[in-house]
C-alpha cells in the first residue's frame, strides 16, 4: 500500500474541467483560424530559453517575476511573454524567413504574479505580428483591426470598441505643451476613467505642470465625437510638432484603410487616454474593450514598433500586433457569467449503447458514422441501461443510438433523443445524414 | 546602443522553421482530430506541478531527469510525462468526471536526457487513455489499435504493424517455467531483434535459467504465424497458470474484436517478444513499427494498468491507453527523409498582389475571398513587381491574385499560377470557385 499524497495543483494555475476545456478549446480555435485566415504563419518555440535571452533588455518587474533556475550549469527561464521568443527566432532564423515575416503564436508562458484572484502564472497568450525587413507599411497597422474585429464577432461576447491611438500624437503633443515628465503624464491621464477628472488634475499638479498647461492637456484627452470629427479636431490643434504632424497623418491613413477592411464605425474608435505602457510602442496603439464589461479592461492590445529584436540582431525590424490574453479573460467571461458552457462534455457526437450480444454490429456502426465524419464512443461495459443512459446524459449528448438484437437482425439503429426521449428506428444511412 | 545577446537556443529543444512547422502542425492535426473522432475529451494540464506530486512515485531516472526548481519556497517541478498529472487529475476531480473517463491530451514534456543526436528535452507527447471507475471492459482494448491504425493510415508513413502482447501471459509463462529473475529474463528477450538468438541463449545462463527452461523459453518467443495461429500455439503449450489462462484469454478477446473494428491482419501482430518496461502494464501491451523503419522503433506504444493513480487515491482506476513521441517521430522521420515537407510555408491560399492605386479595391476582394473560407493575405509593401512575386515564389504558394487599375475598373482580378506563370482574368465569383 501505497502513501497517499494529497492530489492538488499549484496556486495561481488554471485547470478546467471538460466542459470548460471544450468551450476554452472553442475560444482558442477561432482566435487560431481567424489567425490562419489571414495567412499568419505558426510558430511553436521552446517553452524554457536560456536566461541571457530572455534577460538581455533587463530590469523592472519582468526580472522579479520570471521562473530562473539553472540545471547542471545552465541558467534557462521559462518565457514570460511571446513577443522576446519571436524577436530572438527572428533573429535565429532571419536568413530562412520571408519579409513581411506574418506569424501567430499560441501558446503558455509564466509570470511569477503575486497570488490573487483572478491573476495566473501560466496563462495562454494568443499573438500575431508582422515584422518588416527595414521598413513597414503603414496598411498593416489598418489591417490589425479588421483581425481583432472578426475574431469578437465570431466570439460573440456582446459589443465591443477597438480602440485606436498613437504614440507619435502623445508624444509630440506632450513634447510641444509641456516640459514635465512625460511618462508621468501618460501614466496619469491613462487613469482618467478610473479617478476621474479632478483627480487627474491634482496629479498632473503634482507632477509639476503648469495651470495652462494642464488645460490643454485635458481639453486635448477630451476630444471626442466619430473618427473623422477626432481627426478634424486634432489637425485644428495647429501643433507645430513633426513627430505629433507624422503621428497624425499614420493615424489619418488607418483610419481611412480600416474603413476598406469594413470594420463598422461602431466597432472602432480614436481614444487619446490610451497608451500602452512607456517604452515599446512606437506608433499606432490598440485596445479592445468589452462594452457591457469595461471593467475587465483591454481584452487584445498591441501597437507599432520600431525595433523588434535590437537585443538580437543590428537588422532594424519593424513590426505591429496584439496579444489576446485567453486565460485571463475566459476566467473573466466566466466570472461575469458570460461564457455559455458548452452543453456537451465530450467530442462525441452520439453514444452508441449495446444491448445484448450485439457488440460487433456496434462497432461497425461505430465505423459507418466515423467514415462519414461523426465523432461517435460505444459503451462497452457491462451494465444496467439506466446506467448506459446516465453516461449519455451526463457527456450533455443528444443523442444516443442504441442497439439491441433486433435492430442487429433488421440492420437498422434506433436513434433516441436524450432530451425529449423520443426514439426512432432509422437505417444507418438515415442515422447518418440525420447527424451530419 | 544596446549590446547583442548572440540568438540561440538552449541544446535538446526543437525549433522549426515555417515549412516544417506546418508540417509539423499538420501530422500533431490529423493524431488530434482521430482523437476527437472517437469521443476523447481534452484535457490541459498545467506544465507545472508540486514535486510531492510528480515523485509522488519516486526513484530512478525519472528523479535525476526531472527539471525541478524552487519559487519563493515551493518546490515544484515540469511534467515529465502526461501520465502522472492524468492520474492526479483524475484523483482530484473524480467527483466531476464521467467513468469511463475517455482523455486525451496532446502537450509538451520535459526531461533533461545527456545531450545527444536525436534525444529532445522538450518534446509533444500525444496521449490517449480510457479509465474506469472499478473495472474497465477489455473491449476498451481492442479499440485502441483501431485508433492506432486510423492515425497511421492518415500519417501515410508507408505500412507499420501494430503489435500486441500481454503481460499476465509473459509474467504466468515465466513464473511457471522459471525460478530465475524475470525481469532480467524479460529485458534479454526484449533485446532478440538486436543481438540474436545465441546471445540471448548466453544472457539467459547467466541469468541463471537452466539449459531445458532456456529452450522453452526460446521456443514460446519463437512461436510465429497468424494471429489465430499464434493463439492456438498458446493454447497447445497447456501451461496450467492461472495468470497466463487469464492472459490467454484477453488476448484471444481482444484479437477477436480487433477484427470487428476492421483492423486489417496486415496491420496487426501478436508479437510475444514485446514486454514494455516492468511494472506499470499488467494485461494488453502494444508497440507500432513502421515497417520499412524499424530502427525508429516503436512509434505508439503504450498498454493495459491496473490503478492509474494509486499515489494520489484509494480508488481503484485501472486504464488503457497510448503515447505517440510526436517530436522524436518527426526528427527521425525528417532524418529518414520520410517527412514530405509541405508545398507552402503559409496558411494563406492566395497572395493578393496590388499594382498602382488599386489598395482598397485588393482589401475588398480579399475580404470576399475570406468570407468564403479562403485564406488570403495581401502585399501591402511599397516594392517592385519582382519583388512582390518573388515574396509569394518563396511563401511555396501556387497561385497570386494580381489587381492593378485595369482590373479595378472591370471588376475583376487576374489570377496567375506562380508555377506554370500562366494568367487569366476572372471575376470575384470565378476566382472563388476556382480556389474554393
Amino acid at each position: 500500500m501505497n502513501n497517499i499524497v494529497k492530489p492538488s495543483i499549484l496556486p495561481g494555475f488554471m485547470e478546467l474541467l471538460p466542459k470548460e476545456q471544450i468551450e476554452f478549446n472553442r475560444i482558442k480555435d477561432i482566435i487560431k483560424e481567424t489567425y490562419e485566415m489571414y495567412g499568419f504563419i505558426p510558430v511553436d518555440t521552446p517553452l524554457i530559453e536560456k536566461s541571457e535571452i530572455l534577460l538581455a533588455k533587463g530590469g523592472g518587474e519582468t526580472e522579479k517575476q520570471i521562473y530562473r533556475f539553472t540545471k547542471g550549469d545552465t541558467d534557462m527561464s521559462l518565457r514570460f511573454d511571446l513577443t522576446v521568443p519571436l524577436a530572438r527566432y527572428v533573429a535565429l532564423h532571419s536568413e530562412n524567413l520571408n519579409f513581411p515575416f506574418r506569424r501567430y503564436h499560441i501558446g503558455k508562458v509564466y509570470r511569477g504574479e503575486r497570488n490573487q484572484r483572478g491573476r495566473f502564472r501560466e496563462f495562454y497568450q494568443c499573438d500575431i505580428d508582422i515584422i518588416g525587413n527595414g521598413e513597414l507599411s503603414i496598411i498593416n497597422d489598418a489591417e490589425i483591426p479588421s483581425i481583432i474585429y472578426s475574431i469578437f464577432k465570431k466570439l460573440d461576447f456582446g459589443p465591443f470598441t477597438i480602440r485606436i491611438n498613437n504614440r507619435k500624437i502623445l508624444n509630440g503633443f506632450f513634447n510641444q505643451v509641456t516640459k514635465s515628465d512625460k511618462g508621468a503624464i501618460l501614466r496619469t491621464i491613462d487613469k482618467l476613467d478610473k479617478i476621474g477628472e479632478t483627480k487627474v488634475k491634482e496629479e498632473l499638479k503634482e507632477i509639476g505642470a503648469y495651470d495652462a498647461e494642464i488645460e490643454r492637456i485635458l481639453d486635448f484627452i477630451s476630444i471626442k465625437g466619430s473618427n473623422d470629427e477626432v481627426l478634424g479636431s486634432l489637425k485644428n490643434l495647429n501643433i507645430e510638432n513633426e513627430e505629433f504632424i507624422k503621428g497624425l497623418e499614420e493615424l489619418s491613413l488607418v483610419v481611412h484603410y480600416i474603413k476598406g477592411f469594413n470594420v463598422p464605425e461602431d466597432n472602432f474608435k480614436i481614444d487619446l487616454t490610451i497608451a500602452r505602457g512607456l517604452d515599446y510602442y512606437t506608433g499606432t496603439i490598440y485596445e479592445t474593450t468589452l462594452n457591457e464589461y469595461p471593467g475587465i479592461g483591454s481584452v487584445c492590445s498591441g501597437g507599432r514598433y520600431d525595433n523588434l529584436a535590437e537585443y538580437y540582431t543590428k537588422a532594424k525590424l519593424p513590426g505591429v500586433g496584439i496579444s489576446i490574453g485567453l486565460t485571463r479573460l475566459f476566467y473573466q467571461l466566466t466570472e461575469a457569467g458570460f461564457i455559455k458552457e458548452g452543453k456537451s462534455s465530450t467530442t462525441s457526437k452520439v453514444l452508441i449503447i449495446p444491448m445484448g450480444d450485439v457488440m460487433e454490429y456496434s462497432i461497425d456502426t461505430a465505423g459507418r458514422l466515423r467514415e462519414n465524419n461523426i465523432s461517435c464512443e460505444i459503451y462497452f461495459e457491462e451494465a444496467k441501461a439506466k446506467k448506459k443512459f446516465s453516461y449519455g446524459d451526463k457527456l450533455g449528448l443528444e443523442y444516443a443510438i442504441i442497439i439491441g438484437e433486433e435492430e442487429k437482425e433488421n440492420k437498422v439503429v434506433s436513434l433516441k433523443n436524450l432530451k425529449t426521449g423520443d426514439q426512432v428506428k432509422l437505417s444507418i444511412e438515415q442515422v447518418i445524414s440525420k447527424l451530419r
